[in-house]
């Protein structure tokens, strides 16, 4: 298998686009990520979305975004593994450039979630967990991370007001990521006063929808030249788990398998431990979440997710920062384009070009998409040549 | 890249399934291939499938399928290209294999398309079309293949009764297949006394939806003792085209230009030429649509696909027979799954497994999946070791 790298991104900013189309966000970051990258020649086109089918009207993605931004007659096809359908595509992309099936991708995760009313939005992400032995039975999305993070508090005496720190951090480091859809800072007392959605995750623990779009353009490094040239960002890890889809089924609820199963793999194709790790844009679609990615990556002891946010070690210049630029929490969670967002911000932060949150020094960078509640696990690491 | 084998298969009766669930269904397949390739150790997971979102209110059928079928904590996905997504299933496995990343994998494709009231399965077919530019026009998918037929039968002069003998074919090859939906011969009369669906396509001309679901095992050849088995079948061809989404921007709508690249690919990859196929698969999803296939992949002159049909030469005995084992018009097209079905059926003429509809000494066959109206092509050539 060939090292692969990423030399070119692009994103649109993520909020409420009334006056973009599915077609006009994918497109916006397509081209964005070929302009940045000085490259045209692409051979394969790999779509992450969710939800397009209920929320868009329309499937096929594959066919739909490579006619769109004039990639026409070469392969392509959307992959769906719920909301870490991003990462999916990506990693598609970074294996078949890998494999020398073809010399050069397109990866791209877009969804659209605006147009459709809220409870359209809830019922499909519902669609992640199983209809039948969780949905019927009345558990929307939230609920079934709302009864995860109940059994957490409870077995490691956390208190909720804890978690509050992995939402401040979010929403501060969102504050200079113009892509991000929250520009505010938020407080203790306002997550303590914060609306509850299902109990105990309140409004503030919760990331919000948002329409949005990211790519990214893959070719072999023995391609490049690379003499003097550190602005090659490169794949050192790519995998994939999945777990039982319904948590009931698993014999611990409180252990992301599919996280340390991924992440091990990773990190061993990366010739790494975690503590190489300089910053880790994790999946905080809820606080709990991102409690239990810290614990099942390596980075904090089991039931010691939290004391990692409350000694400030989550922040940009802590042990290990992450949700650099925003997080799903404040810099939202468009469901398909989420995993490609986080690919998006390793590359920047590789990069050097972070701006105000930018890590110093950072080498060596880890994403880690969630789909569903646990149930598909995809990690990647990338880093600087 | 290295040489893909299919040692196991295994499908499901197309029918209404009104006692078997989704993952029934895939769960069925998928144990009966495992059973008949003797083998337990798989390393990936492909699921092909298009609606169940809408018609199931279940995503995520990688972690689903793969839970269901014992297979968890190991990389799996969806992949959806409207109606092949079955190929697309079976390709993302081929590759994954051949490129070494995997020693082995199972690609499915299912659908269950029964539990959903007919308009919603329409409105779910019409997302392979385009939302904006053709479906909000009042065009169903029907409509835009009876566009291309009125076309067709205008500029090459054919009469609509000249299109009844590709669904007589299917019809009578499905009589001998227990998989197959429907077990009954149909005659020139019916077919010009059928119903008319969208003006000139009647309900003989076009396949019907269906539950089911069809599954493969691969393995790297080089993983297999080889010597005197005489029942390897190898992936020798496996490409993927595109075209546009919406018809009205194709240059010749009367032309499939994604089935025209990918199957020269595939040939070349096989190193064979059209003359060297035994046997087609095509996707008779309409009539229409195995007329325009046998003329962009070579096995006749543009314009001139019916005359294979009417002089015979697509029965098992003539010159390139095609739908061997029923087609989408009598097998049935449970859309997601279709494509798998195919590979299938390739398979167990390559076995000599066939029956009474057997091609004697076929070493060479070869699948087409068509997603949308032609808007993503995917042909596999599969052959004896």
């Amino acid at each position: 298998m060939r090292e692969v790298a990423v030399i070119g991104i692009g994103q649109t900013k993520v909020q409420e686009n009334w006056d973009k189309s599915l077609r006009d966000l994918a497109g916006e970051a397509v081209l964005a990520a070929l302009e940045d990258s000085n490259f045209t020649q692409i051979e394969g086109v790999f779509v992450g979305n969710m939800m397009s089918a209920s929320a868009n009207h329309q499937q096929h993605l594959g066919a739909y975004i490579s006619d769109w931004v004039g990639t026409r007659f070469i392969q392509a096809i959307r992959l769906e593994s719920a909301c870490s359908s991003g990462a999916s595509a990506f990693r598609a992309a970074v294996m078949a450039v890998a494999s020398g099936a073809i010399n050069s991708a397109i990866a791209v995760g877009v969804e659209k979630m605006s147009d459709s009313p809220i409870n359209e939005i809830t019922n499909s992400l519902a669609t992640a967990a199983d209809a039948d032995w969780e949905v019927t039975q009345g558990l929307s999305f939230v609920a079934i991370n709302a009864l995860i993070m109940q059994r957490y508090l409870h077995e490691y005496h956390w208190k909720h007001s804890d978690f509050a720190n992995f939402s401040i951090n979010s929403h501060k480091n969102a504050m200079n990521n113009p892509f991000a859809r929250f520009h505010m800072l938020i407080t203790q007392e306002q997550y303590a006063k914060s609306g509850m959605v299902a109990d105990p995750i309140n409004l503030l623990d919760a990331s919000p929808t948002g329409d949005g779009a990211a790519a990214a353009v893959l070719v072999p490094v023995e391609n490049l030249n690379t003499s003097g040239n550190r602005n090659i960002i490169t794949v050192a890890g790519s995998a994939a788990a999945t777990d039982t889809i319904s948590v009931q089924n698993r014999k611990d609820p409180l252990w992301l398998k599919a996280a340390e199963i991924s992440s091990k793999k990773a990190y061993s194709q990366a010739a790494i431990q975690p503590q190489n790790v300089d910053f880790f844009e994790y999946h905080d679609a809820f606080t709990i979440m991102a409690a239990l990615s810290l614990e099942a990556c390596g980075f904090a002891e089991r039931g010691l997710g939290p004391k990692l946010a409350v000694d400030g070690e989550i922040r940009l210049e802590g042990k290990i920062p992450t949700a650099t630029m925003g997080g799903l929490k404040a810099r939202g969670h468009p469901v398909g384009a989420t995993g490609m967002y986080q690919i998006i911000e390793l590359v920047e932060q590789l990069r050097g070009q972070s701006g105000e949150n930018q890590i110093s020094g950072a080498r060596i960078g880890m994403a880690q998409n969630i789909g569903g509640s646990g149930s598909n696990i995809i990690t990647h690491v990338l880093r600087t040549l």
